[in-house]
């Protein structure tokens, strides 16, 4: 039989060129504190290299992957430096790159049990695995009444649980009827803007949600929560959904979420504890306390892609009664039916997200698990912790700072005392000089830096230095720039 | 300084386990065809075979991978196999794989422009490129009024065109008080089910969605639906938004998009038009008529990750006007404003999507298009179509058989005369074979095969076989399971 004629990549050149890029990887980790941290291009720059139209022939593979090097490094802001401080963790590794490549290579679509056993059997296992690991209750384990998922991000998390709460509070009946303005929400006033946003998404509307004032850690005051539940009851409203933080992105704040379960337990409202930003932690026993009261939880999420060295998207939601989750999101067109799905002996993801389709995530987490075993993942955590606690020390030696906010785990929320301006001033000249990257947030009203160390290969010799830079331009900020 | 101790993989190692899994992976692709395409695995069957507990020490990379092959791969439904002819193709590719991989490698957050500029600048030039490939109009370029996202899913885009149509129609003020059960959303009976989830995520509801009749070629009919919008119109109901399909996954039925958008822009009504399926066939000019009348619509979406040989998540969704889309989904809290935002000059694509995060998916459609150039791409959709017309002619010639609807392009359903029972026995036992994967519908009530042909390295010679299959277990289905 004669070969067709073909554009593909032969095999050869498969292995060539994945080999190439191995190698390019490897020299991208190896060269990555060279670059900046930020990227310091403007905007457009990156577009005004391209070739304005697609190209009508195809290009050698050399010629990409030097694109790669020559037109797309200067556009990137450098996740994986040792220097990156910003936002929050993304953490990637070995294990974690090599299982995404596998789950490309395999390229199957896991919507079904059925359309590939192995991507949802794994998944289910991992999750397991997982939730033993964090400790979480065992309702939470596919071998109880709920089970876990890998959604993409915390953000779709939130919504899948909202979703639930709003049916589950209005007896499966909002999917048929619609929204009719009855249901409320609560939150902190720190909470994720995602949850915001979920709120927005299905149809509760945002004068629906209840922003909790917090206490003076910026966590959650579980009075004001019972309050406003009641107040609305009373004007005829009906509370479908809190949901509670475990590490604010803003500040890490840890939500009290036994206090909070129970007034949920108490009026029958849906319980969801956000813990993307930090609850990997959870895996070291001494930080279990962040979670205290989770068996409470109807659901739950932690982001293995922040802080466990795992590709994202890679967000693991549970939830303590799957068939809660899967009559409000299940919707069976004849083309998606199969004899394993009827068996009902199966777990078909597609009824637990928002999306129909899903890749194969979980291969890229059990690599992780395996490479780094438990103690591994635990060092890392503990060691990223002990030198985020070492620059707080730092900061609250030096008498021109103070931590904005209690720094429990990664993240130090702090800012120099000469005010707003002058920590907007610090934080620019920090960023612009490329070396390290920070972000900030408003706590109290008040410009906060914010400093999260999470990253694989950021050590406490990086922390070092970057404290000593931020010395540096504090002590070259002058008078002038400080308001007093 | 003193290295820290650490579980990490080192760069050595990472280059010779990455050059392992691109042999492995290309060894994969030269034995695809010797596995069962549909895995033969029982429920529980692979979860079995998997420790119960997390590993406390880690584990050399040769057992992962040695693991993949031995504990995953039988769990594998294999859609990389030209033998893979069941739902819609899943195609890959070498440049695509190895432009996820440089993307995991990178491991970039792109939710804002700052956070990596060339990962918000390649996304928006690739697309419009591929929108000129395509013909679409020039209010999706992203130098016009609208522009270009990649989604994960169509089932995802299908929500962002329903929130922004939800919000336009109602002078964006639902995501502030949610819904009154006032809005109205139409789609085909033949439409993806992701719409009718879409309608229940977004708190419509299902009550308010209508299923307008199809015609004998199971496309949307203009008139049925001009007349559903004026009836609600007429009690008070306020029609929201419309979902027109090129190519249904159940049949590939083109819904004609053209009276539609008429009827659309008569009443304001927010037109999305869905070619997830086969959109991407528009970029040979002789198949663009499928989505004539594409300018009247408001947004629209076709699957890269279907049959562009680009691995999943892919779907590329645009929209005439950018400003309803960012109105709908924005959300901006203090810890992610940045000078660039604020400079207005820059497109942050975590305001056009549902998740907060994402990832740097462009590089593998930027590698894909300059892999194959526009005319290696026209030529394997050609080719594609031209094998599945081949197949079509084939069922027509065989009198125990006849075609269930037109097949335009690359999917052909068809049926064996014996009726429903007769067809059911025939689909399992092909897919039971391991020699073929075909799923099924049903079209005017009765069970239908389906027959996609797109997976990359399908050829002609696949086609032959697979038919010379069907016939072969037609013949034996004897006249016991034959209805009259």
């Amino acid at each position: 039989m004669a070969d067709e004629k073909t554009y593909h990549m032969a095999p050869k050149e498969f292995q060539r060129y994945g080999k190439a890029v191995i190698d390019w990887i490897s020299s991208y980790q190896a060269r990555v504190e060279s670059f900046p941290v930020l990227s310091q291009v403007e905007p457009g720059q990156i577009r005004s290299t391209l070739p304005p139209d697609p190209p009508k022939s195809g290009e050698p593979f050399e010629a990409l992957l030097a694109d790669v090097e020559k037109l797309i490094l200067p556009g990137i802001t450098h996740w994986q430096s040792p220097n990156f401080f910003a936002f929050f963790p993304g953490n990637v590794s070995g294990p974690s790159i090599l299982g995404e490549l596998l789950s490309a290579g395999l390229g199957v679509q896991g919507m079904l049990w059925a359309t590939s056993p192995a991507a949802t059997e794994l998944e289910s296992h991992v999750l397991d695995w997982l939730a033993s690991m964090l400790g979480l209750p065992a309702h939470f384990l596919s071998s109880g009444s709920g089970g876990g998922v890998i959604q993409d991000t915390a953000s779709s998390a939130s919504l899948c649980a909202l979703l639930a709460a709003r049916e589950r509070a209005t007896g499966y009946e909002t999917n048929r009827r619609g929204c009719d303005g009855s249901l409320t929400a609560y939150t902190s006033t720190q909470a994720h803007s995602s949850v915001l946003k979920a709120i927005k998404i299905a149809g509760i509307g945002e004068d629906n949600l209840r922003l909790v004032e917090v206490d003076e850690n910026f966590a959650l005051r579980p009075q004001a929560l019972a309050e406003s539940i009641e107040r609305d009851k009373q004007v005829g409203k009906t509370p479908c959904f809190v949901c509670a933080t475990v590490g604010t992105t803003s500040s890490e704040a840890i939500d009290p979420v036994a206090e909070i379960g129970r007034i949920c337990r108490e009026h029958g409202v849906w319980l969801h504890v956000d813990a993307a930003m930090c609850g990997v932690a959870a895996m070291c026993p001494e930080f279990r306390y962040i979670q205290r009261g989770i068996e409470l939880a109807d659901s739950y999420c932690f982001n293995a892609h922040k802080w466990m060295f795992t590709n994202f998207d890679c967000d693991c939601f549970y939830v303590a009664d799957r068939a809660a989750l899967i009559r409000t999101l299940s919707v069976s067109p004849e083309y998606l039916r199969n004899r394993a799905t009827e068996s009902g002996a199966v777990i078909d993801y597609r009824d637990w997200q928002i999306p129909l389709g899903r890749r194969f995530r979980a291969l890229k987490l059990w690599f992780v698990i395996r490479h780094y075993g438990v103690e591994g993942l635990q060092y890392h955590i503990r060691r990223h912790v002990e030198v985020a606690q070492d620059l707080a020390a730092r900061v609250q030696k030096d008498e021109r700072f103070e931590l904005a906010a209690p720094a429990p785990l990664n993240l130090v929320c702090f800012r120099h005392r000469g005010g707003d301006s002058a920590n907007e001033i610090l934080l620019d000249r920090l960023n612009r000089s490329g070396k390290i990257y920070l972000t900030h947030t408003k706590l109290a009203g008040q410009f906060t830096l914010r400093f999260c160390a999470g990253q694989t290969h950021t050590e406490l010799r990086h922390v070092e230095r970057a404290w000593r830079l931020i010395q540096h331009e504090a002590s070259a900020l002058g008078n002038s720039a400080v308001s007093p």
